[in-house]
């Protein structure tokens, strides 16, 4: 009966690994679709950044940034997601973007989030 | 001199709004495709954490992770993206899996970041 038993665990490992890995792979399909949305992302932020530093425009927007937040709140729930992290990345990227826009913005060239075509 | 200048800039800062704007659409549009990837990826990391709750495997995985870190690296150079922040963008998806799979782990039913099919 012990072996029988240690059997089916064995099967029942096996089948999880399977299962395991199969999931990894969509989760690194995943991360690639969203690293290289997240690339493009950062090319149209890298725009604003620099129309900001020419028009002495604030790195920072409140308005905007409350408007992509409750957007984004609804968006999640609509992928049945939850709404709270939605929130949590969005201030992530954007406390990013902000510190990469002071850092255009008082000139400094090795700030790139994104290569610009010239370098 | 003075009001021509004037005109002149006022034209410079309404063709730079029309861009910002533009810029902006897309950025959200971005969002908007991450924000779904985003939420199928953790249906995936959801299921994981099943099996490695099933299983009693550990939460996190120090081996995948560091995998993981090393191709979302290339991928983000292959994307002329900063592997920096492509690494700082998975260590923060990272943590927030793994703290979700230890919810999970410990039977706590509100944890989810996705909303299960049951729910």
């Amino acid at each position: 009966m012990g072996s029988e038993t240690t059997t089916a665990e064995q099967d029942d490992v096996a089948r999880a690994r399977e299962l395991l890995r199969d999931l990894r792979a969509s989760i690194d399909n995943f991360d690639a679709a969203i690293v290289y949305l997240l690339a493009e992302r950062f090319r149209a932020t890298e725009q604003v950044g620099r129309l900001k530093a020419a028009h002495k425009l604030p790195a920072a927007d409140p308005t905007r940034e409350r408007e992509q937040i409750a957007r984004l709140r609804t968006l999640a729930k609509d992928a049945k997601f939850n709404p709270d992290f939605a929130e949590k990345f969005l201030n992530f990227i954007v406390k990013e973007v902000i510190r990469h826009h002071e850092a255009v913005a008082s000139g400094s060239t090795d700030a790139g989030l994104v290569q610009s075509a010239q370098s």
